[in-house]
């Protein structure tokens, strides 16, 4: 078949015959690093963007402005494209299935989107399928919380079952009335709640993996993530030290998800790393992400298919890329707007911070401070130094571009 | 002072505040592959462009439509940029005047341009400094050419000054007659004309440079390229077997004419390596380009900082990224338009080559099939095998996406 055919090719100048027209639910970061990797394949995306001057779609030509709440706004996006995948797990799944039944191909799709939208189903479905989750349950009323509470000794984590993102949406509650009080006032709000046991981990880890409709996947390697009040700030690849067994058994937990799912595209397993009572290492499943992830942001530097790269190829059900990370180690810190923006500007930091880093990869979203928010990242792939040192310098670097101070005291002279 | 403040900051809504608006005179691959490097710097490019579906407007949200030989177009494409750089050699040097009169950030500025554009103000300059050129002389008339002819025992290469590409305006005359005849056709047609001492190569190198305005400069591993009816179709670096001390005298010779000519940016020096009488491997100057160059595209994977941020650093006036290489060697092919576009669409090409190198990066710029056209390239980066199996490897992979056919027979089964 000449796909120069294709009867789904696009007009739009942005788009080139015989090549996908891939649609992105979303204008964040993500959609806007998804938007370089498809330049290089000589793609370019479609996106449904908030506004023209959100992150991506200050980068793209093709943009349809509109909300992703709304079916028409929706439906004009996805209006003669390839395929359709998202920046985010926000979609309602009833817009979802109007799309579906029409024939648009969503990747993934709704069947395992309603997963990643909710994490009481994303719980019991793991639980059913002997994957290692916290102890859980339903919570409907004051009853359900206390005798939750009394189960796992008071080791309580509340959450609301959708919704949250980057540590909203949690709760660890002080005493069991207080965890009473809490269950009602989010009941009463109309909100799904569970609750979890409180694992005491070691560490957190992600598991990365991407799969094909087909059903070819790839993992990457482990990595180990650092989050601060909820949001992840920090993540080195390989995780440092993890067993060859721990990791393989986290690779493998995320194939099986993308299986057993039915994920396409990326997907981010969030872990908990614990130490059983016989004393080894194991890992329990935090949360899942069915798109690009923030603890797979070092690929674009240190490995040789980035997860941007992979998600398209993932979706288009094209050949997955090599996952090998390209040196030892990797590290990537958040660049997040702080409490107050500096008086030195954005460009001279990043000048500060490639006079002493030149080997720093600093990316940066195009976004307006406000303190918290996720305005970019730093990378540093060596292989010429420990991790702790790579962690120290990959941290001095991304607070840099938030402080305009360097936090070990560095100064030069002249 | 507070960046954000910047006068120049526009407000388009491609562009951010308090960072740079980089214009790109010209709209092909380069630009669009610019633009790629852009984004991830929270930046974005304002092009001028001939058409609007052209490689680089196709991926950029700022596209001003025009002439780059036409002033006001020009003229539009400038305002508010902070500095103006560019993916061609051709904006007329007198439109370039008037920019820099009225205050145009232009990098590479003119005085460093007309070198790049006249190859006869460049050999003249480079042997005024003592740099390694060909022997080479204007020519003005048939005695010139006669008495060139015999300087150099018939061994002529015939170019014109200004205007060529890829291998057009380079000539090589079989007899004195034939280059009497071609000056003559040449002169007349008001060509400047000079002829060089046709080099007996042992292969051709590229010794890539970056150059601040303020002076700084990094240089890349020494590239070996392969020109076919004078197109780059691949480069692997670092080139195989070149010694230290040669690598070294290229670098050097690369940073000595970015200084000596005040050049800013990206330039390929492009070298001829040669055996001296001494049996010694020595290096002649081919040719300048003031801009990221074919030969450097191997960056974009095999390399910490690609020749594309590093453009965008350089003519921004920021600190230079490192150039360390990623893998013992990473190989470039490029993708040119087959005689007779295959039969197998190209998206179909592209998963066939995914399925048996894995590890190779495909990069389309989103140009129409044309023969002997660029219209991409393929890089495999590796240090699991030798340089030859790597060349290999890489020109079967675009091969593949020219022909849709393996050179070396490769069948799958199934």
């Amino acid at each position: 078949m000449n796909e120069h055919d294709d009867p789904h090719a696009h007009k739009h100048p942005a788009h080139v015959d015989g090549l996908s027209v891939v649609a992105v639910i979303g204008d964040g970061q993500l959609a806007r690093m998804t938007q370089t990797a498809a330049i290089e394949l000589g793609l370019s995306l479609r996106l449904l963007a908030g506004t023209d001057n959100s992150s991506a779609a200050q980068v793209t030509a093709d943009v349809v402005v509109g909300d992703y709440t709304n079916l028409d706004d929706l439906l004009r996006a996805v209006d003669g494209a390839t395929v359709v995948t998202f920046d985010h797990e926000h979609v309602p799944q009833e817009h979802l299935a109007v799309l579906a039944s029409r024939g648009v191909n969503l990747q993934p799709g709704p069947g395992a989107l309603k997963y990643a939208q909710n994490k009481l189903a994303m719980r019991t479905m793991l639980a059913e399928h002997g994957l290692p989750v916290p102890v859980f349950a339903e919570i409907t009323g004051a009853h359900d919380a206390g005798a939750f509470w009394d189960l796992v000794q008071s080791r309580v984590c509340v959450k609301a079952a959708s919704g949250g993102y980057d540590g909203k949406g949690v709760w660890f509650p002080g005493s069991k009335q207080e965890m009473i009080e809490l269950v009602d006032r989010l009941l009463s709000d109309g909100v799904q709640v569970l609750a979890e046991e409180k694992i005491t981990l070691t560490r957190e880890l992600s598991a990365m993996v991407a799969r094909r409709p087909s059903g070819e996947t790839k993992v990457w390697p482990v990595v180990e993530s650092v989050q601060e009040d909820g949001i992840c700030t920090t993540a080195i690849a390989p995780a440092p030290g993890i067993s060859d067994t721990l990791a393989r058994t986290a690779q493998d937990i995320a194939v099986t998800i993308a299986g057993t799912l039915g994920v396409t595209g990326v997907m981010a397993v969030e872990l908990f790393e614990f130490t059983a009572p016989d004393g080894t290492q194991r890992v329990s499943i935090n949360e899942l992400a069915m798109r690009p992830h923030n603890t797979g942001h070092w690929t674009q530097d240190g490995c040789v298919t980035s997860q941007f790269e992979q998600h398209i190829r993932a979706v288009a059900d094209a050949p997955l890329g090599d996952t090998s990370p390209t040196a030892d180690y990797t590290c990537m810190v958040n660049v997040l707007g702080a409490d107050t923006d500096p008086e030195m500007g954005i460009k001279a930091r990043v000048r500060e911070v490639w006079k002493r880093f030149p080997e720093a990869k600093i990316h940066l979203y195009g976004k307006d401070w406000r303190p918290g928010r996720k305005l970019g990242h730093v990378t540093i792939a060596a292989s010429d130094r420990s991790p702790k040192k790579l962690l120290a310098d990959t941290r001095c670097a991304a607070g840099f571009l938030m402080h305009a101070r360097w936090e070990d005291g560095y100064t030069t002279t002249g």
